[in-house]
C-alpha cells in the first residue's frame, strides 16, 4: 500500500472560491457575507473535480491513498477576524469530508485550523476535536505563521501553543507543520513562504526542550523539510555548538519530512542524510508545481518515481517510506486501512 | 590560486564589541555614544585576532585568499538610527582595511552598509564608493531585510534599491545577499533567518525582470544558496509555470551560489545541479558553525575539504570554483591578485 501524505483539495469546484469571495467581500459590506449552507456543490461536481486530477495521477503513478487536506494556500489565516477563518475552516474541512465519503479508498481527512493572528491556539481544539471525533481525520495543518508572511506569532515551541499540542497528544494526531499564502511581498507563497517555514520549524525545534515536554508530539515538516536536509551539516553543528542533545534524542522521535523535492538529486540526498525512519512519502500533487519537467518528460511532483530510481532501496526501507512511517505517525489511518 | 568568497571578521578584538555595546547605550543615554575616534586597536590585536584563527585555518586547509567583510550577524541594521548604522558601519569597514593592510596576500575587502529600516537604499551608495575608490574593496554585502526578521522593506527586485543597483554597476562590483541578527524571535540568525532570506532572494529573482534592467549586475546567494540547489526542480517547476525564462537567460548570468554548505551529501548536490559556472568557493570561516564534525573528525566549514572529494571534477571546473568564478564576479580582484 501506498500512502501519500501530503495532498490538498486545489482542485475544488469553482464554487467554494466564489464563496470564499464573497465572504471576503462581505469583510467591508457585510450584507455580503454569505450564509454557510448557501455553498452547493453536488457529490457529482466532487467526483469530476477529482476524477480527471487526483484520482486520474493515483492510477498513473501507482499510489493508493492520499491524506487529504483543504488547499493550504487559500486557508490565509490572515483573512478577516477569527469568525471569518471559523467560518472559511468548516466549509473546507466539511468538503475534505465529502471527499472522503465518496472515495474512502483514496482519501482520508486531515483538517485545517481555525487560526487567526493574534488567537489563542487553544480556539482551533473545538474545530480540531470535531473533526478527528466526528469526521474521522487523522490529523491536522497547523500554520507557524497565521499573519500571512509577517512572522508575529510566538515560536512553535513557545508555551503559547502547549495547549492545542496537549488535544494533539490527547488525540493522537500529528500535525503538518504547513504555512498558508503571503501577504508580504518579499515571500513568494510556494517559492519562498513555504520553504522558509520548514526550515524556521526545524531550528525551533532544534533550539527548544518542546518533545521533553510532549515525547509523543509528532509533526511533519513538508516539502523535504525545507532547506534542512541540504544543510543536514549545519543544523548538526548548529546543535552541537549549543550543547544540544544528539538529533536522535532532541527531534527524530517527534520529527518527520515528507518527499515533496522534485528532482532526482534532491531525493537521493534526503534519503542519504535523513534517517528512513524519518521520512514519510508525499507528492502535494496536484500542488505547487503543475508542470512536466523538460528534462524528464515526466511531472515534476511524481517523486514516486525518483524513489523508485534509489538503487539499493531495501524492500524493509521501502515499506517504511511508503506505508510504515505514515502508520506509525498517523495511528488513525489504522481505522481506516486495517493492515 | 583559492580564493574563499566568503569569510567575516567575526574574531576582532573585543574593544570592537565595546565600542558596539556603548554606542547601544548611546541609544537610551546619549551621553554615553562614544567618539569614532574612541576606539583604539593596535596593529598587534588585529594580528593576533586572526593568527591563531582565519590565517590559521587559511594555512591548514591550503586556501591563499579570502573575501573579508565585517561579522554579519553584527551588522544589525535595525538597531538605532541611520546616524547609529552610519557610524558603526564606518568603524566596522574601516578595521576590515586595516587587515587588508596588515595582510595584503590573505584578505580583500567586502563592505559593510550602512543601511536602516525605512532608509532608501541609496543613502548607503555614499559608503559603497568610498570603500570601493579610497579602501580598494571589491564588493559589498546587502542586507534584504535591514528590519532584522521582520522583512518590512521592498523586495529586491523593487525599484526602491535600483539607485544602489545602479552604482553596483558603475563601480562593477557584486553584492553578497546577507541579512544580519534576527530580532524576530521566529528566527534562529544563522539557522533560520540566513537561510530563509537566500531562498527568499532568489525566488524574488525568479519573478522579476530586474536582470533585462541591469544585464551587468550579480549578487552571490550565500550558504549554498539557502534552500534552493535542494528544491532545484521546484524552482525550475515554479518558473516554468509562471512562463519564466529559462534559467541560463533568467538568473545565471548574474546569480551565484556560494559553497558554504557543511558536509558531503549537500556539496555534491550542488554541484551536481548548478551549473559549475555559478557556483563560487566559499567556507564562512570562522563563522556559523565552529566545530569539529563527529563524523568526519574535520571541521564542518572545512568546505575545501568536501569539493576536493568529489570524484570527475575536471581541472577546468576547479578552477573556476577555486579562483576564476571569484575572479568573473569580482573584477576587482584583478588589482589586488593580478593574473
Amino acid at each position: 500500500m501506498i500512502i501519500d501524505c501530503h495532498g490538498h483539495y486545489t482542485t475544488a469546484p469553482k464554487e467554494l472560491q466564489a464563496f470564499r469571495n464573497a465572504q471576503i467581500a462581505g469583510l467591508d459590506n457585510p450584507a455580503l457575507t454569505p450564509s454557510l449552507d448557501s455553498l452547493k456543490i453536488s457529490d457529482d461536481q466532487i467526483r469530476e473535480s477529482l476524477e480527471g486530477a487526483q484520482l486520474k495521477f493515483q492510477r498513473q503513478r501507482g499510489t493508493d491513498v492520499t491524506i487529504f487536506s483543504p488547499r493550504a494556500s487559500a486557508m490565509a489565516h490572515h483573512i478577516g477576524t477569527e469568525r471569518t477563518s471559523q467560518d472559511w475552516t468548516r466549509i473546507c474541512n466539511d468538503l475534505i469530508h465529502r471527499v472522503c465519503g465518496l472515495y474512502p479508498k483514496n482519501f482520508v481527512g486531515v483538517c485545517q485550523l481555525p487560526q487567526s493572528p493574534g488567537v489563542p491556539p487553544q480556539h482551533s481544539i473545538h474545530e480540531l476535536e470535531r473533526c478527528v471525533k466526528e469526521l474521522g481525520f487523522i490529523g491536522c495543518n497547523l500554520n507557524p505563521d497565521p499573519s500571512g508572511g509577517h512572522w508575529t506569532a510566538p515560536s512553535l515551541t513557545d508555551k503559547h501553543w502547549y495547549p492545542f499540542y496537549e488535544k494533539m497528544v490527547e488525540l493522537d494526531v500529528p500535525a503538518m507543520v504547513h504555512v498558508s499564502s503571503s501577504c508580504n511581498p518579499n515571500f513568494h507563497a510556494t517559492g519562498a513562504h513555504y520553504i522558509n517555514a520548514d526550515t524556521t520549524a526545524f531550528m525551533q525545534f532544534i533550539e527548544s526542550d518542546l518533545f521533553k515536554d510532549f515525547p509523543t508530539l509528532r509533526f511533519i515538516i513538508p516539502h523535504g523539510g525545507g532547506a534542512v536536509p541540504y544543510h543536514w551539516g549545519r543544523y548538526r553543528g548548529l546543535a552541537q555548538d549549543m550543547k544540544r542533545p544528539p538529533f536522535s534524542e532532541l527531534v527524530l522521535k517527534n520529527v518527520y519530512f515528507d518527499t515533496c523535492v522534485y528532482h532526482l538529486p534532491g531525493i537521493e540526498l534526503l534519503l542519504k542524510v535523513v534517517p528512513v525512519d524519518n521520512i514519510i512519502f508525499g507528492s502535494e500533487m496536484v500542488g505547487a508545481v503543475k508542470g512536466i519537467d523538460p528534462e524528464t518528460g515526466q511531472y515534476f511532483d511524481d517523486t514516486k518515481r525518483y524513489i523508485d530510481q534509489i538503487p539499493h532501496l531495501s524492500k524493509e526501507d521501502r515499506y517504511k517510506l511508503y506505508e510504515g512511517n505514515a502508520r506509525k505517525v498517523y495511528p488513525g489511518l489504522a481505522k481506516h486501512f486495517p493492515q
